[in-house]
């Protein structure tokens, strides 16, 4: 192998490190790409993430809030209900998000182990 | 909330459901950022993402493999060692890092959860 001791040292970049630290988690992703279109109540990301219990959903909609992502704002109702709206940060992750899903309409495309559980 | 009912049945792209069950697993997505440069042996990994145990490393990257991402190549040595290089596939990820990356310069600067452990 070439130029391998160049490599040795080698780090990656502090940016793309905290978004694996926030999105190399289950679920937040899929939380962000449903949000983008607009604000949406608990019920319906449940609905739109299909496995997600509830509890997993509730603390990644708790991280997003505290990472600066989301906003969650209380409906008076009746019925009372929560819902939860992108920030400009967390709307700002389109174009990536967008990115990602073209890749992997060509590249995870009939790919045995993407399509169910890993 | 405005436009509420046009949510209800709100679902997420495939292909972006895809990529974060490969992603949305700790440590993945900073092993693809850190072989965009070019091929690594298991310890440049190892180095290169620190908190990182070799059995976790090891499972992503056949996890990785499996997803069609990476390429494992044995150098005979001596010593012998193992390197692994991104895939067309894999290297094909780079502008979605990228961007990723430059969201995350400008959105998740001093943002305090996002230094440590989430």
């Amino acid at each position: 192998m070439a130029n391998h001791s160049e490599q040795t040292c080698r780090t990656v970049d502090e940016g793309v490190t905290r978004v694996f630290q926030l999105f190399g988690k289950r679920w937040t992703g899929l939380i962000v790409a449903t949000l983008i279109p607009g604000p949406a109540y608990f019920a319906d990301l449940r609905r739109a993430i299909p496995g997600i219990s509830e509890r997993m959903l509730s603390d990644r909609l708790t991280e997003l809030g505290t990472a600066g992502l989301l906003l969650r704002e209380v409906d008076a109702g009746p019925p009372l209900r929560v819902a939860y709206r992108l920030t400009e940060a967390g709307k700002a992750l389109e174009p990536a998000l967008m990115e990602l899903g073209r890749w992997a309409a060509e590249h995870l495309r009939n790919n045995g182990p993407c399509q169910g559980e890993l």
